[in-house]
């Protein structure tokens, strides 16, 4: 299923707006994904700035805390606009189903020209195989018109005794789409689309998300995306990840840390 | 004045806190420092999870997006405690003066035990000359007791052509307090307490931040932190900019990115 219609948004009035989560991008077929969900309260975000007269379209800066993990199929969006200004817009928003809030989040918009360059900085791209050389968690079961396919030295694999990565709390990839393109919107899903880094150093149930951000740094070029997703410390039964994405170009277009809790809390002394 | 004294806030009832935004805790004496208002808030988050049988103490990650830059005086503190976990509480809060919000902001409680090690992983802490060899901003000034004294290889400097640092996009510096010890609250503070990264690369405006992420790694050991501010990128006007803490036993108490306007658009080929 293509990404634009998995996170299409209907208003249903007074800054709400209906979704449906679809099944195509789902942990393991059955909760979706938190990146998901990001880049489906993003659009009802954008839909409902530009409704509030701002001329701002792209997230630059998006934050969510996971609270409940929602069901898959219809769930309710409610934005709230705080503020229409000249360089940014602020929002806030939730998803919830049921009646029940299962993710709260907060934007900042702006307009980023495409094909600008960096003033100053940058982070250089992860060193990645070949595409040809990488390979997807599931190659039989693509089922979406996004993907990844990871550096070997980096491979993550489910096993009878549970997740298994051999990247030492590191993970490389290169992010793909059917047309070659990656708006703002998609880097937010980017942002959560990596198996937990903390597998390659861990093994542990599911890791939740409690608190994400994503900073979009730029419209990336058509092409694939690299991503690097590393888990910086782990400690008391939480860990902190960083990832980062680059584009075709070698720019840095995405940067995102997010804190998680180990299932199986993970402490004492190295 | 102290830190304690200066984020102190008393219960209005209903999940509601008065605060009194200090002028101490001010830029340049007028507005007050974005994370000292984290801080207040957090101080309101606290109180208000453990009045709803949280028994989660510190936040463990803390987010902020700034919509208006409030007045020195009382302000509004309202706390929805959205969440009591088992290992987490979560939290959503905003501060607002004469009505009008200011911050909102997002908490995600925990309670850290003191004195425990990374179970893996860490960041090698930034190297800084003795305490002695560093120089504060306005030494003559100290009106707290919470300073910071910076690496005089990046240091900072106000001139009548307005802020200049040597430190090419890195801002490091010792962090102080008057009896040697910083709290998880405190932590919040020190996440915002730099000058901006960015005045070593390109000379502006204040440069205001739009979204904060701190996230609280460990309780600090008793004794100075050294602090690391990095701009990462600018471009199209805005910057993202990392801040890391470690403890005196060289742990990581705290990982923290903003995102920044610059009031002077920044942008162009590089």
């Amino acid at each position: 299923m293509r990404f634009e219609q998995a996170t299409a948004v209907t208003s249903a009035g007074s800054g709400a707006y209906d979704v449906e989560l679809r099944e195509e991008y789902a942990i393991a077929g059955t909760k979706p994904n938190g990146g998901y969900m990001l880049a489906c309260i993003a659009r009802a975000v954008v839909a409902a700035a530009g409704q509030e007269g701002s001329p701002h379209v792209h997230p630059i800066a998006a934050g969510a805390q996971y609270l409940t993990s929602p069901n898959l199929g219809p769930a309710r969006i409610e934005v709230d606009v705080q503020r229409v200004g000249r360089t940014a817009t602020q929002v806030a928003a939730r998803l919830s189903q049921d009646g029940s809030t299962a993710v709260t989040a907060q934007f900042t918009l702006a307009t980023l020209p495409a094909g600008s360059r960096p003033y100053w900085g940058g982070v250089p791209p992860v060193e990645l195989p070949p595409i040809e050389d990488c390979q997807g968690l599931d190659p039989g079961q693509r089922r979406n018109d996004t993907w990844l396919v990871f550096d070997p030295a980096t491979s993550f694999t489910m096993t009878p005794d549970g997740p298994v990565s051999s990247g030492g709390g590191e993970l490389r990839a290169w992010f793909q789409t059917g047309d070659g393109t990656v708006d703002p919107v998609m880097l937010l899903f980017v942002a959560d689309a990596m198996p937990p880094a903390t597998f390659g150093v861990v093994s542990t149930g599911w890791v939740p998300t409690l608190d994400i951000t994503a900073y979009v740094r730029a419209v990336p070029a058509p092409g694939p995306l690299r991503v690097r997703f590393r888990a910086q410390m782990i400690q008391d039964g939480f860990a902190d990840e960083v990832l980062e994405a680059w584009d075709a170009e070698g720019r840095l277009v995405l940067q995102s840390t997010q804190a998680v809790a180990l299932r199986h809390p993970v402490s004492g002394p190295a």
